[in-house]
């Protein structure tokens, strides 16, 4: 699969990209009924499990090679006293990741899942959003290629996940652009800020939305604005996914505020992904229902990293050992009722 | 650990039954402080991490050996048309459990459980608890300690599931006895009887509790009047379970039915319990807030088998890898903000 030449280009595959195999989804759900359990007594098991046989295209599917992607960047607004942590922790959580000691490194050998991590100029900040567009067409290019590239064309589900002190400053900025509300509506405590960080937290809000006004109409420009380079990859890492008909799980309110750019560039461009969790950060909720999606988990968890996601990730791998390993009613000579 | 020697010896069991290890709980709250993470950020993993350590004395423990013990049995009360299945389905399913095409099957793979079916009697149902009390003192002593011995010593986290047409009559009679409340109240559609069915189950809660009357106020004799052969033996594993210190996640209406009766029993009993799910069996809910128990997971399941319990075993396996694998922010030099 080619790299993306130019934004032009990212759009063209965005308005084609590919819908599930209807004929594998109803032949998962026609399999579904013969299973030896009470129709629909796995409950959301079995949804999940029709849904990501669609997208794979065998009504039979597993969860057999789950890949997890954390994208790290820095973000110019983390110098406005937006986050509880200082920004150098962006870097030191990217050793932490590829020294093992983080948590989405103990859940991915839980789900026994590639974990990768993409650093995108860490120590380089993107510019503060309230000043200029955080990143210029060809370093928004280029976060996006990252993302779209670091997809593994084996993999059969991909959890993408974050790093990046003050990026839930620009996910609020980018919800507020895409479905509009007033700041105070998608800012939270993030990683724990006081209530001079959330004031602060919120003032950025409104002032990047104020600075970029009615360029933030087009979705994926207000992901150029007020994003950040490890939102932007994000978005291209769904893309990539959607255009292998890798089904996606969503993590936070930051993976999926970058998630919904698309959503809104294309509608119907999130049907490949599943949320994974509804995070303590207030407004994932909110975002989760003007997209639409249903979390998996509501567990309170706030990290980040694709930690949640990776978590319902497990769900996901259950309820497909159950879809393809369980045998039916007629294989198990059970009475069906 | 010797077998109950009798009913009388069992309530003094339950009368010395242990508690956690305090210093355990706290050692693994404040490990959980120095995690690289911001504090409270994997929400109920960090929870559950600490209660797990409790039992287990170990402020670094993980789960190593889960154990699922499905227990299966027959029940008079099929006779009366409650269950949308024929009573031959408890039989034939123990034997899709040992050939391993059921549901929990595939869920003890994920997790990487043990997996241990006990057939209590099936095909000998127990009385018709509207006509004389479901079990004597022998049969019910028997199956207190058919649960009692299913319990591996060297498991660290215990799963009871229940198989057994008619159990969820059962459980709703035995739930209104421990509870109060009108039989409506308890009463749903199980394995998803239609409305005669439903009508045909309150009516035989409603004339079990008649039946039995004053004689239920008695915790475990409510058990053995209008329980089962697997919902005494669940009652007996959670016991033997909790002697040993080892924690366990209940399951659905069934299984929380007959270990509350526990609880009733002796307040306390089941603080080593947390509650896996809420099942779509309605009064599954009104059990759990009855019990004070929040459950992990709200996924609509309500197939039994221990199935609902083994799916949020994956989550706890998830957080107890977190907290034992975790780099501190010393080890990974990261700035704890």
């Amino acid at each position: 699969m080619s790299d993306l030449a130019d934004l032009a280009d990212f759009r063209r595959r965005l308005a084609a990209l590919p819908g599930p195999d209807a004929q594998a989804a109803a032949a998962a759900r026609a399999r579904d009924a013969t299973l030896t359990k009470p129709p629909g007594a796995l409950g959301r098991l079995e949804e999940v499990a029709a849904w990501f046989c669609g997208w794979r295209g065998d009504p039979r599917a597993r969860v057999g090679r789950p890949q997890i992607v954390v994208f790290a960047a820095d973000h110019g607004v983390a110098a406005r006293g937006v986050s509880a942590f200082p920004a150098e922790v962006t870097a030191q959580m990217v050793a932490n990741f590829r020294a093992g000691g983080a948590a989405i490194n103990q859940i991915a050998g839980v789900l026994g899942a590639r974990l990768d991590i993409v650093a995108l100029d860490v120590g380089r900040p993107t510019a503060d959003f309230t000043e200029a567009p955080a990143m210029d067409d060809a370093a928004f290019l280029a976060a996006l290629n990252a993302g779209w590239r670091a997809v593994d064309a084996q993999t059969d589900l991909l959890i993408p996940g974050e790093m990046g002190i003050g990026n839930t400053t620009a996910a609020a900025t980018l919800a507020a652009a895409l479905f509009g509300g007033a700041p105070e509506a998608w800012v939270g405590r993030g990683t724990g800020v006081d209530d001079a960080g959330l004031a602060a937290k919120t003032a950025t809000v409104a002032a990047g939305l104020a600075r970029h006004g009615a360029a933030l109409a087009d979705p994926l420009e207000a992901l150029r604005r007020v994003g950040g380079r490890e939102l932007a990859a994000m978005a291209g890492a769904v893309a990539a996914a959607r255009t292998r008909r890798i089904p996606v799980i969503l993590d936070g309110f930051i993976a999926t505020a970058a998630a919904a750019a698309l959503e809104k560039a294309q509608a119907g461009a999130l049907d490949h992904c599943l949320a994974g969790h509804v995070s303590a950060e207030h407004a994932h909720r909110r975002l989760l229902d003007a997209l639409g999606k249903a979390p998996l988990l509501d567990l309170g968890m706030r990290l980040g990293e694709g930690s949640g996601a990776a978590t319902a990730a497990l769900v996901v791998k259950a309820a497909l050992a159950c879809h393809a390993g369980m045998a039916t009613f007629a294989e198990a000579g059970v009475s069906d009722g």
